[in-house]
């Protein structure tokens, strides 16, 4: 589906008329869970899932089968600062990698019944370093909240958004700590693993990045298009349009939650809809988390993005799901409640 | 296959004679792990799940294929003391829930691709009441540990048992309490959902227990013996044989671990072959996996029993092992090392 915007001002518009949860479908799914033949509450936070996911769903008792998974990746200028443990052509490479199924989101997406695609944009193509200038254009930044809005399918159950890009732990940190405030030390972390130097030279690059921009930060979209990456704004646009589609999301890890976050400053309520796949080993991911007020279903020690923890989380997700949607009740199994 | 004992001192001679990880898998696995396209490290808990499978299945790129689920059920003659939130008869409508496929497990195997079974355990004649007597003879612990060995399907990848027994947080608190000391309120949690009043009897009880038993308890398996019941027993079993078939093992709740607990008091590797699938909300389950020295892989609230946090755990190691087997290395996907 073509975006329904074209302008900044077009996409502000939609995030305030967002869709609802169905609340009849909330009350069906509570009811049926009460019925189910568990002790009452014994199934923790799958029971939480199920009814959220119904909400959205708008029937109580909903099936996923439909999973997507896209993964946008994008080249940024920062990267030429030395900012990341691999080379800028990586990106490039890895987008090959996935395309060719070699990747860990290739396995994850196979093992739990995900379709998944990668989104390259324009990777020839850099965004600006953000200690010199704007990240991108106004017309850069649309066509990246484009891309990500189009690249969701309607008839999907389910949406998980990831990225590829070197240099987007230190974009996310960027435009986390222009949403959010802090120092930042706060919200650099480690990316796909720098030393102690590489993290110091990466912290003052994204305080270069603040200071340079320090004027234009009250506006969450003008602190994505200055400090942000065409994946981090598609991403974006991709969990705009879940929302718009009422498709429940999972949140990745730091990267994701950045561009989710985005959201979040423009609608308090924009991510109603999703829910925090993991806690990603990436040093800020948990405080990234309190500050959109989700509790994260998993905790590995993943630091990979590509959607990965996401996707593992998916099968919690489908867990709850099949066990609210095919358990019997009590009178069904002719089992005495508690 | 039938059980290679028939007495106690059988069963005790197998403990000291277990096999151990392939050495030569480990390293071939932990090659293999540095290779792949990702950076060191970033795929956290996944890969050492990975690497510990491969010494397990003797495979340094194994797959997971054939995963077992056994749940045994028996009856406790303590229930009658109105230790559990339920009536002691939901024991058997529960078996022919999961008979009719309508139970939480069930669900959840179907989702995760497991082969799951059920082993009622003489459920017409309950244990006796703990506080009254042993709970078993000899010959009928010898008989549980039995059906718990034989219930192991040998061509098996990976192993998983669970519970239903009504009264048998009561019984596995007694053991835990039995094998580890402290008093019985460190041990004894709100099982199926019992209220304040509830639970300061089922401690009276588990205190009558270890009060009445108290000079035998330097035995483990005279810990099980009376306290424990059928079904926990058979679980000490399976997971015992599942190690001497190098089977590796996700350990489910409170109830599975007080059986796990068994044989690491008899031998202490006894449990190297086995993970923590989950952290239950039943009170001591955490205390006990610290006992046990394992790191449960979900936090995720689930109180059931029925092996259902061991069976959602098997998503997270299905996706370790498909990542390790399946992704690409460096070399293969032409991608820059870090």
């Amino acid at each position: 589906m073509q975006a329904p915007f074209t302008t900044l001002t077009g996409f502000r518009a939609i995030l305030q008329a967002l869709p609802q949860p169905d609340a009849e479908a909330i009350a069906a799914a509570e009811a049926r869970n009460a019925q189910l033949t568990k002790p009452a509450g014994a199934l923790g936070r799958l029971e939480e899932l199920a009814i959220w996911y119904a909400g959205w769903r708008g029937n109580g008792r909903p099936r996923l089968e439909r999973s997507q998974v896209v993964i946008f990746a994008g080249n940024h200028g920062v990267a030429a600062r030395g900012v990341s443990a691999f080379p800028p052509e990586v990106t490039t490479q890895m987008v090959g990698n996935f395309k060719a199924g070699g990747a860990a989101i290739n396995q994850l997406s196979k093992t739990f019944g995900a379709v998944m695609s990668v989104v390259p944009l324009e990777l020839d193509r850099p965004t600006e370093d953000f200690t010199e200038a704007p990240a991108m254009t106004e017309e850069e930044l649309v066509a990246a909240l484009a891309a990500g809005w189009e690249a969701v399918d309607g008839d999907t159950d389910l949406f998980i958004t990831g990225e590829m890009g070197i240099g987007n732990t230190t974009s996310a940190a960027a435009v986390a700590c222009g949403l959010f405030g802090g120092s930042a030390a706060d919200w650099t972390g480690r990316g796909s693993g720098v030393d102690d130097g590489g993290l110091s030279l990466k912290t003052r690059v994204v305080e270069a990045g603040l200071s340079l921009h320090a004027e234009a930060l009250s506006d969450p979209l003008e602190v994505l298009r200055r400090l942000g990456g065409r994946e981090v704004a598609a991403m974006t646009g991709a969990i705009a349009r879940a929302r718009v589609s009422r498709i429940p999301v999972i949140l990745d890890g730091f990267i994701c939650c950045a561009s989710a976050a985005v959201l979040q400053a423009l609608a308090p309520d924009a991510l109603d809809h999703a829910v925090a796949g993991h806690a990603s080993r990436e040093g800020a991911h948990r405080a990234l988390l309190q500050k959109l007020g989700k509790e994260p279903l998993l905790d590995l020690g993943l630091r990979l993005g590509e959607a990965s923890g996401a996707v593992l989380a998916l099968s919690v997700l489908k867990a709850a799901i099949d066990c609210h949607s095919g358990m019997a009740t009590f009178e069904e199994a002719g089992v005495s409640g508690g």
